[in-house]
């Protein structure tokens, strides 16, 4: 693709055309996309900064986030807003893509002119996917998308590593309760923002009030050990209950932490640098001959003459100018 | 710790010493260990071939993971075998520990002495806790254990790389249908070699048995795709029914594939020293002054004067002597 084509694909994306958007988007996620196409992408991206808002959803499959994402999307689109959803999956290791078909099922919303709607393959690695996911928000929000709400599935590292890229990152989860919190991860529990109780209607009505009070005092208890504020409320996405209470909560978060906004944003765009500059590294080094022996060395072979750091320092020292 | 001290704890470990076997996983696990340290270490995990079992068991949280582990850990254990269960925890990112307490929840088999169990700490890093529980395995291996039973949590990229340290890959799940089959992911039931149905008992059997034939239908249309043989069965590992099944379809398993299983493991062990001579060589690059420089380039002053890419291209040629 020529630097043309790039630059008028931009131009396209920043008036809103959504084909234009997908095409970018594209561009970044293919591995053989050339280095000058996405540095012109990503100096367009970084060059001024957005007001977009940046929103992780995250909780165990079956929580209900597709429900919840296509009500409080609708409840924007309803406002005037533009709406981006990007739904992570999980994706399959054998067909390599995306399969749960989140698209499908956000059907309702994505005809409308006003919103967007990407699921993310995969590839295969993780990191990257955060990454990708991390240049595919600021797209939308170039794109002129207000909110863009990422879906994420899972629990553990991939959900901390989503949290990292978004403004503000809801756990939805079940009004179930007890020693083992059914749909709820400690751990992802701690780097939520907003913690959001789903099925709070009919007779869960009152399991879902009684599991945020629970939650609201387990908070109390590890809030000293130096875990974030956030908030806890009760909401119903299949019945449409409580998505103005939830985009109350969301609102004045921006509102009262502005500071804190801009500065995570600066480290959320040093951390994503430093990843760019060491996997385009990786990439150099990977394709040099030397390297390519280096890591193909048999372990057998390494361990009979010499351990395993002496061979990797000796390499390192071949590689390596002697810098101090 | 001198050489002599892990040569004396590698000794007792050998022997059957649980102790000592859990003080050289944290010897591996800990960051500052010596590079000599490890040396030792892996050069006799890698010195023979061993015949213990490493099966992975995962599923969604509340399929039933511990009771199936404490169940068939029991089964074992009264057949005389030796089994140790590690259990492969999302982190806390906040307090950095083991939070779902599968120690606790293992307390049944756990006292027994022919047992040995060992939540991971994730240390925050996914690839670095496959590639531990890799070498945790093998240790365990080492010190007599003849199954290994590795219960991973969580859907996605992290239960990929589980997959490809064990021999088999055994998926729980709950008796349910449908569109969105709750508490399995696709991606995963395509890595899975064997799909256990639990909670098979009382007024739950009898979907139990239809969701075994609907996936088994589901995996027939899949199969021309490439996708892996796999075994579909029902259990109830609270009623400890059908655990005895489950034992014959790994064993046969085991006796049907000797081959397949043997360079499964040989790519294991390229992929794990490869991955590992990576690390190392990272490692060592992170260390240097210039290095260091690169990465804290911020990227506003990078894309004044250059590409992104010419910047690191520059670096690259600095940090490489000119070889092909």
């Amino acid at each position: 693709m020529t630097t043309n084509d790039i630059a008028s694909l931009m131009d396209h994306t920043r008036l809103g055309d959504r084909r234009a958007l997908a095409k970018v988007i594209s561009v970044l996620e293919n591995i053989n996309t050339s280095a000058g196409d996405r540095d012109y992408i990503i100096d367009k991206l970084f060059a001024k900064d957005t007001n977009a808002r940046f929103i992780g959803i995250s909780g165990t499959p079956g929580v209900g986030k597709s429900t919840l994402i296509q009500a409080y999307g609708k409840f924007l689109v309803e406002k005037g807003r533009k709406v981006a959803v990007l739904a992570v999956d999980p994706s399959s290791p054998v067909g390599g893509g995306s399969i749960l078909g989140d698209k499908t099922r956000m059907a309702e919303i994505a005809v409308h002119e006003n919103v967007f709607v990407r699921p993310s393959p995969s590839m295969g690695f993780l990191g990257g996917l955060t990454a990708q996911t991390y240049l595919t928000q600021l797209l939308c929000a170039y794109a002129g998308y207000e909110h863009i709400l990422v879906e994420t599935v899972g629990v553990g590292q991939s959900e901390v590593e989503a949290a990292e890229i978004v403004d503000l990152f809801i756990v939805l989860c079940l009004p179930n309760s007890g020693d083992e919190l059914q749909g709820i991860k400690k751990g992802i529990l701690e780097i939520a923002d907003i913690v959001a109780i789903n099925k709070a209607d009919g007779e869960l009505l009152s399991a879902a009030e009684r599991a945020k009070m629970e939650l609201e005092n387990a908070f109390q208890i590890t809030r000293s050990m130096g875990v974030k504020e956030k908030d806890f409320i009760t909401l119903s996405a299949a019945k449409n209950k409580g998505i103005d209470k939830l985009h109350e909560t969301i609102e004045s978060r921006y509102h009262a932490r502005a500071g804190d906004l801009k500065s995570k944003r600066l480290n959320q765009k040093k951390a994503w640098f430093r990843k760019e500059l060491e996997s385009r590294l990786m990439k150099i080094l990977r394709q040099k001959k030397s390297y390519q022996k280096f890591m193909q060395t048999p372990i057998a072979d390494v361990s009979k003459t010499q351990t395993i750091q002496s061979f990797v320092d000796q390499y390192a020292k071949k590689l390596i100018n002697s810098d101090s």
